[in-house]
């Protein structure tokens, strides 16, 4: 039997501002990428938003970022190995204290932004992450993109990695997603996406914008809660697998 | 035999800035208060400073701010308790992650600034405090001026309270610091300050500007980092407390 | 013949954050008090938000703040009165530069939050902002709370000074507004606004909560843009405005 | 006979921090480029910054940067044109207003770390600098290494652009510096600098890295205020320069 895990952004508000429609994304999900005041998110946020996640049952993890609210995370910086991992681990414990008080667990980390798609494709950050994972706690469950560096970096230090599955998006034939600015980035067909979806859960492969068929792994599915249309596609991909027979658990349970 | 805890507020420099003479400070102190990010420190300084301390076999704490980089978290700022308890447990949490990244383990928590001087006096950061320390672990030492609001509420909660004693600044009848603004705030002489010191930590009495006799705590001694003289003086004041007896060592071991 | 402005604060999301209903709100009003990036807005809202105005024929403010994002410059700090002029220098000057790239001018200086709050009360920062404007264009505008400390400053000083009336709001027998924590802080009752802003308008005085009739100057009327009800006052009160024959102007027109 | 300006970089301190030795460095400089708060400087370093300079017969010049005070503005950051344009307006705006203050006018802009590296080989942000400085005033001086992209955008649009000359660096065959990684990238004879700047500005001439001729133009020449030697390096330079009959002077007063 096939099990996957749900994850999307959440915590993403910021003083004044409120983004995102986190009580209702968390009735959909099995895991909460909270965002650590360094892209968004603030410490008021983050303990409401761990208390929210705990309450609801949805497992919590840290989602570093460079430091650029600005930006919200997504413009790239240049830092050296060390001053990546200390702001991995600066995050990571920030947002494990808040777990701790709510009596949860860390379960995971995922980056975002920009700092995700560096660990993708680059040697150091995706060191630097491995790094922050041990020297936090090295039971963390890595979320990575199956087959980036910072997937093979984590499982050959012995991480416990989910390989992470996006099912909105065209994938290249190396594996990578398509740049955003492709004009084939997004899947847009809600329906397409589902397929794909069950596809490379059930059969461990997709096909490549190009026709190439590519090997994924997809031990969670990154979901979006940022518009009405992505909550309605979150109820109907929890149709699609239950009827599919695929199990949706948090990736603490299965990895 | 009487015993003191020394200590300093440490790791405040940010970026490119530099402050302070770390280093040559941790040769005379057993406590080092680390900037948190909010008033000073970075993730990377951070990192560094708890290193630094460890192999000087210093005690680490945390050393929490309002967000105020410019004003240095010496500007009060107006805030709700849980938004208190949130900017304390996220800036605490971050450093605990750096001192168990160097296998070494989070002795206290110091508040900084208008903060820790808003915790004197009111009730409500007094208690927020409280709340963090509990949250993160009932077991850190609370450093509070001896009578504060802070300190009345740890020993009532039951935390361990390290009362603190200011070498160089007078007091008020009422066991409050004399403000910076007062012409005798300070106690520029320094064989002056070394004597009320060990005054303080060997009778429990000092004497208030106005002549009151006050009863005081100096479990630890607040050392400054930031000028030749302020060494110059942690050397005489670590003299002056071994010819009379006293043993100096962090605070975690007598408290 | 009577004549009023009507002004509202804009330009104030913030990267990824959209806050306010600007382009709606731009139809009802004749001056725009756009956030200078300390408490909202980046250089690109700036630039947004000053041209969008332009092209409505608004007359465009600078709207200066306490540097807090985070607290959305809710929340006093305490400055030196140096300290605060320059605040106040920079971040009107860095609007004033946007307005001048869209061919248009500065017309007004109006502070936020906290920073008005205590302009109204206390001399310093009443006088800080007289020195601003004096050393950008002494043909400003300054906006102020009728009678308030910066509204007697600012006449004293010979600039123009616009009194500000808040229509939903009440008034103690002093002249300031009753603050937000009283329960009788708010006028909820729609049409009340509508004519007490009349009266304010039409004859100089209004009541205050304790019964006191009290001399109010009403040159430009506070309005909000952060609701659906807000623009419904709105579109009533000027429809109320236009029936009682008053004008509605810029205040550069008519002081 | 030829005259040559002396650019350095000023008003880097922050808050509490202090970086620099601008007091010492204004003897020797005819224009100072004024950090503008987003990399180093707030506004109240600003205002000091301008009110000594202008005391001490210097040219005041903004220098714009990315928002990035933890790196100093020497992490590259991606952003679209319209951004980058904005990013300088409101930065060169508050400047300018801190120069009309104290009487005295804005000379010159040139930008600071990543983004003048970027502006040198990029288009879109050389674009956005000369929008920006049309934008405010384009009689302003743009500053910029001699045979950029930023210097031949400049001086396409018309506007008066100052060749800056680095007497500390070595250049590649094609004009550019070598980057700061290399093993040559720095001069490290004092007299070589001094010999090589002399050259530059008396024959337009200086010799790359691997022995090609280049041509260069030395309007003014970048010095730095941070360490003794180089205050050491302006001294003797000023005196070479005046042994060899070249003039120094304000580079407003002869481009």
């Amino acid at each position: 039997m096939h099990t996957v895990d749900l994850n999307c952004d959440m915590g993403e508000s910021f003083g004044r501002y409120t983004l995102g429609q986190d009580e209702d994304v968390l009735a959909y999900i099995t895991s909460a990428n909270i965002a650590c005041g360094f892209h968004a998110g603030d410490p008021l946020v983050m303990d409401t938003t761990v208390a929210l996640a705990k309450k609801n049952g949805v497992a919590v993890g840290a989602h570093p970022s460079f430091p650029d609210l600005q930006g919200f995370g997504r413009r790239a910086m240049t830092m050296g190995r060390q001053e990546l991992t200390a702001l991995m681990i600066y995050q990571i414990g920030a947002l494990k204290a808040f777990a701790e008080y709510y009596g949860t667990t860390l379960q995971h980390v995922k980056l975002h932004g920009a700092l995700y798609n560096m660990a993708c494709c680059e040697e150091q950050p995706a060191a630097a992450l491995v790094d922050a994972v041990q020297a936090i706690d090295s039971s963390l469950v890595l979320v990575a993109l199956y087959g980036s560096q910072m997937y093979r970096q984590g499982e050959k230090a012995g991480l416990r990695v989910a390989g992470e599955f996006f099912a909105d998006r065209n994938y290249s034939a190396d594996g990578t997603l398509l740049t955003r600015s492709h004009k084939k980035a997004l899947i847009d067909d809600e329906e397409d996406a589902v397929q794909r979806t069950l596809q490379a859960i059930l059969t461990g492969t997709i096909i490549a914008v190009d026709g190439t068929p590519l090997e994924v792994k997809a031990d969670t599915i990154c979901l979006h809660g940022d518009s009405p249309t992505a909550l309605a596609f979150a109820r109907r991909l929890r149709e699609a697998l239950t009827e599919a027979g695929i199990a949706i658990k948090a990736m603490d349970s299965f990895l």
